[in-house]
């Protein structure tokens, strides 16, 4: 019986704190819009196509808790809100570059034709 | 009124693959766990803590079809099923390597919130 010379552990704390984050619908993809520039909400929503208002400022919510994302306001009149990376979220920037390269390597196109059967 | 320079705009169509991919609950967790080598069923589930059998075994049923996981079955008695990466899941290595790199910069373990210099 072939036993795998080195078995699967436990991935580390680090990637495990990443995955809480970017491994929830719609996460990466606000990330990922923010990261070419500041939006205001209805902007990032054209961003992001697919995503509801309710779910865009839920996800806003938990980015900005964790220091990812600053609401800030703009003066008015009108005013109006915008938001935008912090530092941290900025942070991303060399993984986000690691991952397209991968995609763009290893996640042909025709991966994104039936998105429906990832979104459970 | 202050508009932001340059607004947002949607991730270009690799970072939407990859989030079809990892932005799935457990989808990362499992390709970070097969990185450190393969394993079979049991091992990769109590790699990736909290993990149903039938989500797991519905993520790699994914992973296999995306060809980022292959299922291979060891000569018994007893018959063993062993998965593993394939080149292209191995390929995400750089980009998790990035990944943690930013955990350890950016997310704190209390899950709360990142240092204070990186959250303007």
């Amino acid at each position: 019986m072939a036993e795998p010379q080195e078995s699967c552990t436990s991935p580390e704390h680090g990637l495990t704190r990443v995955f809480q984050v970017l491994g929830k619908r719609w996460t990466g993809m606000i990330i990922a819009a923010l990261m070419s520039g500041p939006g205001h909400f209805a902007e990032l929503r054209r961003a992001v196509p697919g995503i509801s208002e309710r779910m865009l400022s839920d996800r806003l919510a938990e980015l900005a808790s964790l220091g990812l994302v600053l609401r800030c306001v703009e003066e008015g009149p009108p005013l109006r809100v915008c938001y935008r990376l912090t530092e941290a979220g900025l942070a991303l920037k060399p993984a986000m570059v690691e991952l397209t390269r991968w995609a763009e390597e290893c996640l042909p196109e025709e991966g994104a034709r039936c998105p429906e059967q990832f979104r459970a």
